[in-house]
């Protein structure tokens, strides 16, 4: 870019099952401008397209006159769920985006606005935005996971998102360490996803105080003594007010992670992993821990050497996310 | 290259633990001339590069007046047990080649010959033979493992070797899929060398063997009555032969390969896996069933399009892989 001159901000789109956020984001990956607005996800395509577009319409108004208004957008970036086909920019069949199968996104968008637009999915976008402005900024080869109710992944390397043949690669929160351990709802047995997301911590930790009913924790007090109302979150929390179960809980969690990120490293040897998304929080503590037990889990004799840093983008993953595809 | 041109032929170096094989390689990849020295690999680390050299001076002086004669030789190309730096051409430490700590064997072999000389480990030069000139021709972005002792992988992307930061990508053998399984020889457990390269499917046959003494089994006559004679080559022979045991042990042989590839579908998403190695003589009968179960351990839905094939190159892998870094 010609020194001097102002870049125009760009538009982030981040569709998910129930809500829709748009912002304007500047060069730097600044979220000057956001809102959300609901997504009609289960009904007519042509209707979950509007409520996209509304909100892309209503964010231009709030903020007319500034940089985002309509002649100024120079180009949409779209974060969805997946399945999908960044290279077509078809959202090919979301389970939480019945609306949309087999549907031109990307097509539409350029229909409505006669700019350039992007899709990706997720883990993907937020991996670029992790690169482009955030914790993994000036690494080379990073490998990025959203940990949530599922596992996203996202593998950036020379600074792009890496796709694949099919535009389906990536997909790390699927790589099973446990081939015959608990069934995840991909239908393969021993996903990350399904040992140590945040359900499966729930899980874990209400296992143990069914087991032990005689265990005082932290936990059946934060979850008002109903076992089954244990989430993830308070075992996070519990863990914080210093709980012995919480602690046991997370390290065992800790340790899937070392395993896993273990098989992560010894293909894609990256030079950073960055780990985001609501569940990211609770494993923080922790994140020393997955650190110093990864080598045990590596044949990589450098895997000492990289560093495991929290994300930089929070529940603005997906807005700066869908940006940094146009960055 | 310019038409009419004559390519100058390529010399391929595989150095292995207990030989040193050369070879003259034209620009189609087919292997003109090779010959075999021994490798002093646990003395001095001047006599293993010796050795190296002698083979190298042996197969010019035997081709003398031919393509590879010492004034034609246009670059050479080194694989070798890893680990070893391919960017900086240092030999770093095999367990095999104790002769050589920290060997910066490219520069060694530049101040010898006075041409380009390139390093990578044998999986990873094989990976670059395949995509070249072999089984992977024509595809972008390539898996391939060498099954025998023990699993080595090599990941091309854009058709190139895909090395990650350290130089150390691509240890796919090592990526676990049971996290509390069998211990590696790497310090880890469950990693698809443990469970599946020929050693693995040894002990599982010898296992089966001995938990039911009555079983008959073309085994027991292969191996002379010695159970723990019992070799992977063996299993195959008794495959290939209808014997029932040997069918059950490649079948779950199959499974966990099915299990492991949909890992590495599900993060790398390659349009083609080959398979070679010592063992894959083994497994092909077992290739359409480890592909029709593949789609069953992957996410991506486009798993069933992925061809497994057999690798183009079998015993000769090294020289041609060390040639096709040259190309």
């Amino acid at each position: 870019m010609a020194q001097g001159s102002s870049p125009k901000p760009l538009i982030g789109v981040d569709i998910g099952g129930t809500k829709v956020a748009v912002g304007v984001v500047d060069a730097n990956g600044t979220i000057l401008h956001h809102l959300r607005r609901p997504m009609v996800a289960s009904g007519e395509p042509e209707a979950a397209l509007k409520a996209v577009s509304d909100a892309i319409n209503a964010l231009s108004a709030e903020t007319s006159g500034a940089a985002a208004s309509a002649g100024t957008i120079q180009s949409i970036g779209i974060c969805a769920p997946g399945p999908l086909d960044p290279t077509t920019g078809v959202v090919i069949n979301p389970p939480n985006l019945p609306c949309w199968r087999d549907f031109p996104l990307v097509a539409r968008v350029i229909d409505l606005y006669r700019i350039p637009v992007k899709l990706d999915n997720d883990a993907n976008a937020a991996a670029l935005a992790e690169t482009r402005w955030g914790a993994a900024r000036g690494y080379r080869h990073v490998f990025y996971a959203t940990v949530g109710t599922g596992i996203g992944t996202g593998i950036v390397l020379d600074g792009r998102i890496y796709h694949g043949h099919t535009g389906a690669a990536g997909e790390g929160g699927h790589v099973s360490i446990d081939y015959r351990g608990p069934l995840c709802s991909c239908g393969k047995r021993g996903c990350i996803e399904a040992l140590a997301a945040g359900p499966a911590i729930a899980i874990r930790a209400r296992a143990k105080l069914n087991a032990d009913p005689t265990r005082s924790s932290a936990l059946l007090d934060l979850a008002h003594g109903k076992v089954d109302a244990v989430t993830s979150e308070m075992v996070g929390k519990a863990h914080a007010a210093g709980d012995a179960l919480a602690r046991e809980i997370l390290l065992e969690t800790g340790e899937l992670f070392s395993a896993w990120l273990g098989n992560i490293v010894d293909l894609l040897d990256p030079d950073v992993i960055v780990i985001g998304g609501g569940v990211a929080a609770v494993l923080k503590p922790f994140f020393d821990e997955i650190k110093n037990r990864l080598p045990g889990w590596c044949v990589n004799p450098r895997a000492n050497e990289i560093p495991l840093l929290m994300a930089h983008y929070g529940g603005d993953a997906g807005i700066a996310g869908g940006a940094a595809l146009c960055s």
